[in-house]
């Protein structure tokens, strides 16, 4: 029975036989770099970008890859190629990169074999769940203020895209509590707003689009894209600290992440972000996102969940 | 060929065919809870308390085991008895426990089979590497004080054994640069001295047993047993904020932990800790501890080491 | 119609002419120090401890009263009894004290008197809404942890019960979102958990009855009296350092504040503390404080209520 | 015998006869949001500038006002009309609005009627003390840098303009041990300058005028039109973090509020600013200023001293 | 013409000939520890406690000492007993101790001579100016709380006796604007009360004398010679965290140094402490402090100050 | 036999005679500001610009100097003039001044003379040890992430040039044990980049230079110079948060200080920056500032050092 391929450690295995022992450091210690990149009409996109950002994230972390960037995007070329055959016609593919640093020594003495040198690098598919954003790409996203914070600069640098997730574990574990398509918004250590679990947050402020400054956030590669796109529409960009007063009082609130890339955000902590309803900024933008990949992205993922 | 086993969701596999999937949040998010329990004379030391911890970091993280904590002790038990057939004459085993909040459900699609509800619940064990702490018992550890700080309770309650360590696998990287021997010791964000990556710190000021307040540190088995026995041995014992002149002038200063349970820390940033060697405290513990458990533990260690 | 008096400024007047300018500082700067008494059988309980505190908190707020604490006293005990006999047959009274740095001379320009010098002091009753701590008192109290952190005490020390209270107001209608009947827990910004806006908060740890240090919350002249009743019962009390993880895993959690007591918390998001239900802590110290005062406080809250 | 007028809930009340139940919440627990509007030859200046920002203070606090932001307006149109009769020759009035989050309904029981719904709103007028900067104005006013921290925004957003503000009342009181006439500066919990409690604070440094960030100060009115008229001026202006250093060596230093729209800093901590005088940025922009509103706002504050 | 003599990196030389090279790491660095001692009676007091923290400074730092313990201890007794000649009858002598990291190479090389090797050391005296403190030991000292705040433990721990004292150095200055005679009380960066710049503070609450923790302030000689009287006079002590409530609420409250052994605080920020009068546990304190030494501490100081 | 001379208090002394008492405030409390200015063939670089600089720290630290800048800039260059005689042919000075709060006055009792009034003042030069920087200069300096924090500016504004470094000596030995070359990177207390003890820290990142915030860092000339270069070079320049990850993933970095002007830095944390070799950016600086000193300052460095 064919099934998709994960690239796991230089070799192409099926989806069904890739896993990790369970004395992986990526298991053990949560040290794991990792991107998330998508398709559009089943080619990857930026896929250069994500490689840049992991290779960012490895280098911080100290954590050698053999391979080179050239190599993993031909890996990645091939997966994606590879696996899209398996995809409803409709469907589009995100590709997961993750890498570890390899097995932990002692653990790995359990099985008695040798301990597998160097790090453990994946590239593994999956269909995007393109429907799951249906309803907050048509009546908004909705955000919590959360009271979990972001890991501060002092433990690990927030640009680098990492797996130690557990604040955000808890964070999203609270956040459904009042609301269970809620996301959470974490502040960062001296009450500033930072981003989501799986979003860079921005809002529009007297018809400026407005971020966080880039030294506390993930450097979104969609955030980049929105800073590219509205550079050609002509709407301003800045990057200032941003209060909660700010993002309760924004004209509008967007997420932007790599499989939707662009979500309203109507509501926060209750109250409606502007008239409550998708704004001018978020269209504009996510049209000529549209444009530029050739797909109407708001319609694939309506599409997708059958409106 | 026969092998030691481990529990994984239920099932007892062969230890090489211990693996999570690529797309369960133990590898995803580092979510993941976990223990480390070892043995003495094949039988395991103080497993209540650990799984008790575990309850405890579950119940924080609001993770549900389905199993209770006599259930998994039963499992444990039965592991050990197992897995200590494959263990040299004077081998023992460390025993590790991990939960993890299950399949990540955008990532399984991957293999188009249903998620599988629950957690992940592991229970897998090691050959101590009893023979790796011999140096440090002989001549004691070296410490190095860490650029990166511990994660705050704003992030996480310090008092759970998590998973989400990259800043543990980033202050053991920098460490290394100094003395690959070196252990980081991690000061929380206001400056006061916690705790290594796998090990309660303690010193002994004017002949009192010291220790970071609990609260911003993982509450040691271990730590514990040396509270224990030092009520015993009548040797006064304190928590109270350490700072680092503490630390440096101690008359001595002491890593607990499961593997090892009691090393002597005779060096941190280069300068010795008392006279540079193991003194009169951490001898009249680990006598006490070796008494406990039946085991000389000193003893154990040099003789793996071949010493 | 004869009506409760409320003493303000020297004068009793009638509750329905109780009122401040709106140029008085309690409105316009918050700049109020208060404290909140209760009668038990009509008579009120540990006045002379609310007025110390009142004295203390004006003391670090510079603001002097011209009133001696035995002419509150003699205030306060008048009004009381004068005010009782407009209670239902099973009433109580709450007392309020409040003062305020008086007018504010600018915006009091308005009227063209003169200023009155001086600060503003106010002494008022209600009746005690006993029923409304039915349900927490039978099923227990439901938490959330806040967003919103304790204002920390490089702006004001939090010993003192002052009126700038936003980050209550803040907190409060947060954890409504959540559940409208839940109350917030504020951690300070260590990320270690502090009180409630109107409560303090104790948690039962291996049989002791924990409170956080004193130097970081209000005082409350309740959490004295079940320090002191735990005295009395042999239950050993400590104050040191809470983290969330101690209060999810806590055998029992409470609220104790001066109109109902003393209240279990069994739930802290969405997670049961102990079982769940009230325990036993709770109950031997709320049946001693029914002794001392000579009232059954669940019995007449739960009578308020028609249960 | 006619006197000012109140605008409170709804109704016009005579100056005299506005006040708030002492069980107001505005009393109660600070919660109440805030603003400041003043005159210019008798007709209010800004006003929309102020109702906006009034708008976005309530948003953040989760208070629904009743009236438009259309109504608000007409009212307080109404009220100066009516208040202005009232004033001197020379006079010039200030306009308040506030809005509190209404009765605290266990308290307000104490009346045995029912709990008024809603806010509390309420615009009242006062006439502007002009003479009262009058020393300022020539020889500019003295500052001390605060023992008193600005409360955080991990409390609340220093962009609300609430009345919880015990923080200030305590600096004030500091400050004028140092010198009765002196403000006080309050840093921020990092070390950097933020205000003072009733103005935004500026400095002139190699002749640009510079701001605090806005996210971590009250966005003044006054200082939009400094930087508006500064804009006009051709006088560079930039937001970016000041220190005590910046403040000490600035050419220029400013206070800007509503009532004395400039004053000249002449004074930190004893140290002359510049060479200790009112400097020419202040001058440029207070004539710019005086042009923009046909007064000239110096001489009305010096002739109202009777200067 | 005779003089005292001042030891200075091995030699005896006369004071006005005791200098440091300007290019002296104490000069160039300020990296500096040091240690002051005075007698009673011209007989040193409690110098090993006085070099015993000397050591533990230097240990910190990373500075070895070619002197021991007992070498230095000579030196200290030699030098006291020359230059007590040089006193007035009733004079007293103060011992300073000071050792910096030695030479800065680059700078010493403007003399073409080589580097000396080692650090500096250096004992000098000085006669106690005792009169200095009589207004204070009668009427009081006066505290205001700083604006500077105390360098925290995350720069270099506060137990450390060194001599980077600008933030001393500050807070003095601005002390002096409140009031010429006011020392300053420095909070650490939490909010807490810690020390001042030469002197512990304690206070006194409900009959127990109360420190702050002590791992955030310098472990004073004298501070633990008050801990032992009160021992003796059975009066209770406490390290907890001191807030600026409990400093103004305080029963009585003290400074403890070495020059005039302790002094009662009379007022913070203007606010009397206590009654505003030395009282009794400071007198209990002094009067055991003399009895210890054999000197009337009050009168000695009084005398030198011609009362 | 002639030697260089040093300004100090008003007179010129020989080097060999140039020292402060050991009573001076520079030594008791490194209370000192200081400044470094060099040479270029022999004439004194942007001499004005550290007097500035020296002058607005003079002022924040609250000492006044009798000398006018114009008085300090002749003593200055007449000192550079006199001791450049004594330089060897190729050498160059390095001019330091330094102003401590004078003596300290119950020290200076010690030698029976009248306190000095009034600072101590001191220019003196020294030899630029130009070879020492020849390692660097070539194959690029190396540092490593401090686990010593700078002094937040609560404690001290750190754009003041003061002598209180204790941390940065701490630093300076913790770094050494990695590596004896390393120079130590201080974070502030939210984990961004700042600065080392003896340079300015630079990046470049995609083509601009980047420069942590000024507000946190001490105002380097040199950086000022960098930043005035890179503008002739059309070489974009920013100031913004700098995170451990930039410094890490930057295609170059720099060191900006008086003594040498530019070093690469090549290695942090044992990781290569960009290629591990000195960059273009780098190159086009030094080579705009050896033209704009017409000196070229490579060369003289390696020929310094014999090479």
């Amino acid at each position: 029975m064919p099934e998709p391929l994960v690239y796991l450690n230089g070799r192409l295995v099926p989806a069904s036989e890739a896993h990790l022992a369970v004395y992986d450091t990526g298991v053990v210690l949560g040290a794991t770099v990792a991107e998330q990149t998508r398709t559009f009409g089943r080619r990857l996109y930026r896929l250069e970008d994500h490689i840049d950002r992991l290779f960012r994230s490895l280098r911080y972390a100290g954590i050698d890859l053999s391979l080179s960037r050239a190599e993993l995007a031909a890996v990645s070329h091939e997966l994606t190629a590879h696996n899209a055959r398996f995809l409803d016609d409709a469907g589009e593919l995100g590709l997961v990169h993750f890498v570890t640093a390899g097995e932990y020594p002692s653990y790995a003495a359990m099985t008695g074999r040798p301990v597998r040198p160097g790090p453990t690098v994946c590239a593994h598919t999956f269909p995007l769940p393109l429907g799951r954003w249906a309803r907050a790409m048509g009546a908004g996203a909705r955000l919590v203020i959360s009271a979990v914070r972001q890991v501060p600069p002092q433990c690990w640098d927030p640009q680098m895209k990492c797996r130690s997730r557990m604040h955000y574990f808890l964070a999203d574990r609270q956040a459904r509590l009042i609301d269970p398509e809620a996301s959470p918004l974490l502040l960062d250590l001296a009450g500033n707003v930072t981003e989501t679990p799986t979003a860079n947050f921005l809002i529009v402020e007297r018809g400026t689009i407005v971020s966080p400054p880039h030294a506390r956030i993930l450097p979104g590669v969609s955030r980049a894209v929105v800073m590219e796109l509205a550079g050609r529409l002509g709407i301003p960009i800045a990057e200032r600290d941003i209060g909660v007063l700010n993002a309760l009082n924004a004209e509008e609130a967007l997420f932007t992440s790599t499989p939707y890339c662009l979500l309203p955000v109507t509501s926060i902590d209750g109250t409606p972000v502007g008239d409550g309803r998708p704004g001018p900024v978020f269209r504009r933008l996510l049209a000529a996102w549209s444009a530029e990949v050739g797909v109407d992205i708001e319609s694939q993922i309506l599409a997708a969940a059958g409106k």
